[in-house]
């Protein structure tokens, strides 16, 4: 049985307010939820169907019915549980590694996407600006596929975060160097732009170095990557020396 | 004025019979559509909210209001114009060059941002086999941001294709050497597979060359890229040093 007021509150966890408010956010389907089971994540309550996992205290159990599970999924085709995870708190970014920065990246399934891939490249830190999307939007955890387990996500003001490190900050511009004809280095910050309008002026004048993905298609064209595949493809460029 | 057949004709081009039926697709919104008509695709009819477009035969342009917009757009929010273009028959592709082919790649926005990637990195044809979402669907058409004027989708039986080449063929595997150890060849066909099963077993037996992207990050995880993410960093591999 789900209450009403359980259906409220867990509703209201597709909204950020709420989540900061309540310090709990959810995530759905069994192979999403078995990784955040497997994480450092501390379950808060789980909603299931049937018993898929084991191991779980009873108290933090509540069988449902499809109908009921369908009343507090965020997904058009509710996919047999969903369980609520306490947020942690943010852990302080150091100031060496390679670490990815985020400036104003807007739609979930990038943010998602670019979890995944830190994950994949082995960067534990992921920095973004206040005006990034939430990394607990339901969309985000979905798309994750468990990434956001391994990956620490913090907000904070870019433009102040950039300022004050010692690292290099590589931002991709048009008259960049190209990224392939040097090696990159293992310490340093990445900035990748907003999917409309890239890095920010701001962001751009603390960049200390401008590196480029060359095209090789019809170079009067002007279109760009999408912000997921160029950081994929910078992230394998700073990587595939190591 | 939009007349009610118009509507008709126009909201069942999402369906993909009628596209194979009329020969007809459509985009939407000033940036595509504007890419559009400057590429070689043959405008069958716009629709328009406002004079966006300069030098568009008369006939060829009905204005229309947003409230008409709306009944024949597929967006959630209509982008200001909507026009309908001749299917092209699809071009030979030629035993040279690099090639992508992808094996049930079943999300229209993967599509989509494979076929921009394409474009990125200069690569004229991509063979999809009959399983793949169809190139003329409205959200691939959306999400390729007007790359698909300049990338030649074909859609064929992939397994006798790959049967017959001459070109040496890649498929991504967990066991294939390290991509960045060896340098690629500027010929060749690269099959990405289907976003849950990877690439089938018949299109397997046939790739010539296994190759594999390394993974830096927690090597306990069974986690994978997405497909559009791991083409980006093999497209980038195959043109790094040309």
């Amino acid at each position: 049985m789900v209450s009403k007021n359980q259906i409220k509150t867990i509703t209201g966890l597709q909204q950020k307010k709420f989540r900061k408010q309540d310090k709990l956010f959810f995530a759905e389907g069994i192979k999403v939820v078995q990784e955040l089971l497997n994480s450092n994540f501390e379950l808060h309550h789980l909603y299931t169907t049937d018993a898929f996992f084991k191991g779980i205290a009873a108290d933090k159990v509540t069988l449902i019915t499809p109908d009921e599970l369908k009343k507090i999924s965020a997904l058009t085709t509710p996919q047999a549980c969903l369980a609520l995870f306490t947020i942690p708190d943010e852990k302080p970014v150091p100031d060496t590694g390679l670490i990815v920065a985020l400036d104003d990246v807007r739609d979930p399934g990038n943010l998602g996407t670019i979890i995944r891939l830190c994950d994949w490249f082995g960067i534990s830190h992921l920095v973004c600006s206040l005006q990034c999307v939430d990394s607990y939007n339901p969309k985000v955890v979905q798309a994750t596929m468990g990434s956001l387990a391994r990956v620490n996500v913090i907000y904070t003001d870019l433009q102040e975060y950039l300022a004050k490190t010692k690292l290099p900050v590589y931002g991709t511009f048009m008259d960049g160097t190209n990224i392939y004809k040097e090696a990159m280095p293992q310490n340093g910050i990445i900035i990748m732009g907003n999917e409309a309008n890239g890095i920010s002026a701001e962001a751009e004048a603390l960049a200390t170095h401008r590196i480029a993905i060359p095209r090789f298609g019809n170079l009067q064209q002007t279109e760009s990557l999408n912000v997921a595949t160029a950081a994929a493809i910078i992230l394998s460029e700073f990587r595939r020396n190591v």
